[in-house]
């Protein structure tokens, strides 16, 4: 028979499995810390009817979808009824939208699901990743302190996950558009262009960024660009750092003031909520999708991996759900691109592979002896240890090999001297130790084994 | 703006928060006795090159398959490059051919994941639906006793999803097929046809069987058609019937005498592994797919409902990857279709809604205390609590209204008596009753209510 090559289509994460158990650990890690917060789990189908997805009209997002053909739809033609989601947030609106009079309000969701898009493919872009999303949904209105919950959330989560110290930056779209207007920058659009244009304050220099803004497209004055630059390299670092210069940037126009007075808010109740100061920060340059968050905006930072750019980013906004319900529904929300983090955690070496979810292995010293080595599995398992026994017989040698190669600390052997004796050997992989115990023993003596292992990492 | 309508493809399983969970537990008791097993994780990516996905020609299985095009290859025309898995065996096929020599074998892989069937829409027949899935996968050989390793598997998760008592039934397709070589029907084509026919026996009963065995198709003779409704009727109750009734048997062809053998030393180890002799039996009427099965079939079915059909099939393969690689790759492996599952058990009243995995509700009975409540809830999120906090202010009954509707079970009360006393008060929703402890209890306190109402189911 011609054989085809088995291969991935590009741009997908496949890992190996003692990998997939490394990625594992961290949407479990993710999951748990959104769950201790209260979220509540939400999964959606994979696929939206088209007209549902695509509400907007073109633009760069929708030349990156990927459209659902079913084998009779392709034969009959006309355009794909089907597309697959290419985030959490339409399907999230269409979501809240379809079963709002079924859903409690303030309405917490998580959402940990596949995204798909159709980018050309680069190194470490996907066309499938994980999204680990969530959003806080109010029904007409939503309280500024859910603003300060979400950094909470952050912290207990890129706590958990142990890849180091971080930093939650903060800033606000009002504050930001009451800054431009009080310089006489009152056009969003405008506004946009000048972002973009400091957007690349860390790669070109200031020098470069000056030059642009005072340019045929801007046509800036030197004080005004002289007062942009100092507004959008303000960082603090501390509580009390972060109040300050936040009173130190004066009044200004209503949104500025009230960009002010939120953020001021935002930042007590991230102290109230029990996140030290270290790891959080006013960052007056990120402004995130223009056209979408209208007020607390979010991202965090490695500090010892600057390179890796914002691993959890998000806002609040003002209406979720306008194309699909008249309901007012403002939110906050951020998202985790699990597939990256892990892909970039690796790659910078912070992420190395699983340990294997199997426990122990039960060796076959003696092929007659099968029935006694499956019940000690049976006994092992039943114990809640996750457990391999060698079915097929051949040399012990070997049978330790394969565990140590995939991964599994503790071996369990048993001959006929164990068998008079009625003990059993348990053998540490790792340590290259192994001590006899009683039969009966044996669940008691695995599990503080287990323990120990678990706790030396 | 013109609304468009907020609503899901037809034939997606999409659920409420608090049914989610129950889908979520449900998949993890499958995950747990899953990994107790030793079986490692693998995920794939939903989409597959489709040269790889459909190495078939045609085929009924083709004509449900979605095929993806992005926008750029939309407008370019030309067939599409990328379909949805339709099951978790072909990409299961393919990655063990694409990452042989990276894997151990006998490679034990788990799979939870979506998969896509463009299926005409019916009641209960999903297009996107969850499959669980586990393989054994041998290199050049997989020793029969790992047949019997997977109806233990089946055991435990169906025993820890506790849907109530089910029986795990087994055939053998040697067997089967040196029966109908011993009535002199060698061609597998023909027999498939007869089994066919058999398994409408509990719909239409075995005298229109027997006449269709008869009729002009098949042309058997009354004698060979008596065989045959004895044989497929046969059913063990018990460990010990079903070594008898093996044994009745008799001799027969080679392939015949395998079967027997082959079943006979699953039966044993089966009960070596320690699943109780209720849960498994005979059944010789299963075949399962015929192209693809060449020894152990199972099937898995709920005592007390019938109706809902198989719960979890599968079976021994000679041969999974033959398409991608020149390697010899036996296995053995079972599916749950976890989605289905999921809905029938709803529809049978067998599975109702999740408890939340939100665990307390921190109140806000003064609006000035609440940087006390957020060091509270701190203070039970980092004891492991899932904890939600009121942020916006509002009538105590209104709160404790929330929480019940929200399915929380305890909320945390305090007011300037319990400040003044450095008490807090907990009140149980469910038994509304209530009790006050003093505030360096509080964690301790709600460890052994949660406890209680956990053991309470």
């Amino acid at each position: 028979m011609a054989l085809t090559a088995p291969r991935t289509p590009p741009g997908v994460l496949e890992l190996l499995p003692l990998d997939q158990i490394a990625f594992q650990d961290m949407l479990d890690t993710i999951r748990r810390g959104f769950e201790r917060f209260a979220f509540l789990p939400v999964e959606t189908p994979v696929m939206e009817l088209t007209e549902v997805l695509l509400t907007k009209e073109g633009g760069e997002t929708e030349r990156q979808v990927y459209f659902l053909q079913s084998t009779g739809s392709l034969e009959k033609g006309g355009p794909p009824e089907l597309a697959l989601r290419f985030d959490l947030t339409v399907p999230l609106a269409r979501y809240v939208a379809e079963h709002e009079h079924q859903l409690n309000f303030p309405f917490r969701r998580y959402q940990m699901q596949r995204v798909y898009r159709g980018e050309r493919h680069q190194r470490g872009r996907f066309r499938e990743f994980y999204q680990c999303d969530i959003d806080v949904i109010g029904k007409d209105a939503l309280s500024i302190r859910y603003d300060a919950e979400l950094p909470a959330v952050i912290y207990q989560v890129f706590r958990d996950l142990k890849i180091g110290p971080f930093t939650i930056q903060l800033n606000n779209r009002k504050l930001l558009r009451g800054f431009f207007e009080n310089l006489g920058q009152a056009d969003a659009q405008k506004q946009a262009l000048i972002l973009r244009e400091i957007d690349k304050l860390d790669k070109v220099g200031a020098d470069k960024v000056a030059e642009s803004l005072r340019g045929g497209d801007f046509g800036l004055n030197d004080a005004a660009i002289a007062q942009i630059l100092h507004f959008v390299q303000i960082r603090s670092s501390g509580h009390d750092d972060a109040l300050a210069r936040l009173d130190s940037l004066g009044q200004g126009s209503e949104a500025f003031n009230q960009g002010i007075a939120e953020l001021r808010e935002v930042l007590q109740l991230i102290r109230a909520l029990g996140v030290p100061e270290a790891f959080y920060a006013l960052n007056l340059s990120i402004a995130r999708g223009l056209d979408y968050y209208t007020g607390t905006v979010y991202e965090t930072h490695l500090v010892d991996h600057p390179g890796i750019g914002s691993i959890c980013s998000g806002g609040r906004y003002e209406n979720l759900a306008a194309h699909y319900t008249k309901s007012h529904l403002p939110g906050v929300g951020i998202s985790i691109g699990a597939s990256r983090l892990y892909w970039q955690l690796r790659e910078a070496g912070l992420m190395g592979t699983g340990r294997s979810t199997v426990q122990v292995l039960v060796t076959q010293m003696d092929e007659a002896e099968l029935p006694r080595y499956l019940a000690i599995a049976n006994e092992l398992r039943q114990a809640g240890i996750n457990t391999e026994v060698v079915l097929e017989p051949g040399k012990l040698a070997r049978q330790f090999k394969y565990a140590e190669k995939a991964g599994i600390a503790f071996a369990i052997v048993v001959g006929s001297d164990e068998i008079a004796k009625d003990t059993v050997v348990v053998k540490d992989l790792r340590r290259r130790e192994q001590f006899e115990v009683a039969r009966a023993e044996l669940v008691r003596a695995l599990r503080v084994e287990l323990e120990q292992a678990q706790a030396m990492g």
